[in-house]
């Protein structure tokens, strides 16, 4: 079995062929390169028109992450997609509350999901400023509620969570946001979906 | 904004949605759930023509798992996926290599990929019985060289890498193999997917 054994070889072939296949995406190089990792994590070329960008999104993205601030995730899932050099070099640490016992606890004395309660307990924090949400509608719909009153400030929301119950409808509320946002319309997104866009904008820090 | 809160109830209803949309799948209901929680966790419905079990495949991996035996994964975002609850109920542990020092630097020095690396390393420990790859198609290569070598015997394998380069062509060779496998045909796949697949086998133990 012949095969392909250069990880950066790999990579840079793997981007070629999705030019090939897609052409140049986005409004800019910068918004280009974060939708074509999407598509190379998922190995689907729909995301090439359901990934959207808000105006100023990208930049928002690097100049927090260049300001060595916190990423909060839904899941671990994501948090372990996240690449570890090169946030390790801009010193940013990635937060996620999901597994922690008294998220558990609280979210069942109030009645809502452990996405939830992690999502108000990553507000109380404001060095957390990118928020990036790949699994769970009832985070999004959360985070914007907070958002809506007051109580969380993120410089970007990467939201895109996946499946066939509320993912639609909490991206939809999304776009509705006056803050940077880069989502993915319809039911499809998931933990490699906001991983590859988080690694996209570091890899252009 | 009104939305569904109860976790067991928006998995139920996600079920539901799968059920109407794309029927039965697969020889068995077993089979049915592996796939449908594959569709669960992506929302794309395209892997109700993608997942491919070989016989006796979903057997072998339920009777692997109630003897408690290790899963191995290729990167830290599969083994995040992996639900912890019933993995401890069983005692199973899941052992991810590619983040080791050693591993690296053993890769750099024989020029081969860490995910290579990290099968041989799996491959030492006799009591790593299921193994499942999501994301680099040279790690599925590579476990399907150790097999055929005799180097490695595993009760299981999960091969979904994902990607452009290689990702189709070794999970083509894996339908070759004589050992159960669940797989995805063309370059669709990834961690998501993978996970999706251990953990519906869990569900079922």
């Amino acid at each position: 079995m012949e095969f392909n054994k250069n990880p950066k070889g790999i990579e840079a072939r793997s981007m070629e062929i999705i030019t090939e296949e897609v052409g140049n995406l986005g409004q800019s190089p910068q918004e280009d390169k974060v939708i074509k990792r999407v598509i190379h994590a998922t190995a689907d070329l729909e995301f090439a028109k359901l990934v959207v960008i808000s105006k100023g999104a990208v930049e928002a993205g690097l100049s927090a992450l260049k300001a060595g601030i916190n990423i909060v995730t839904d899941v671990n899932m994501l948090k372990a997609g996240i690449t570890k050099g090169k946030r390790r070099e801009l010193n940013i640490k990635v937060n996620c509350f999901i597994s922690n016992e008294e998220i558990a606890t609280e979210a069942k004395k109030l009645g809502i999901t452990r996405s939830m309660m992690s999502m108000r307990r990553a507000a109380q924090d404001k060095d957390n400023k990118i928020f990036a949400i790949g699994n769970a509608p009832t985070a999004l719909f959360e985070l914007i509620r907070l958002v809506k009153e007051g109580k969380a400030a993120p410089e970007l929301i990467i939201g895109t969570p996946v499946g066939f119950v509320g993912a639609k409808e909490s991206k939809e509320e999304l776009e509705k946001l006056d803050i940077p946002y880069i989502t993915v319309r319809g039911r499809k997104g998931g933990s490699p979906v906001a991983a590859s866009i988080v690694n996209a904008l570091l890899y252009m820090c």
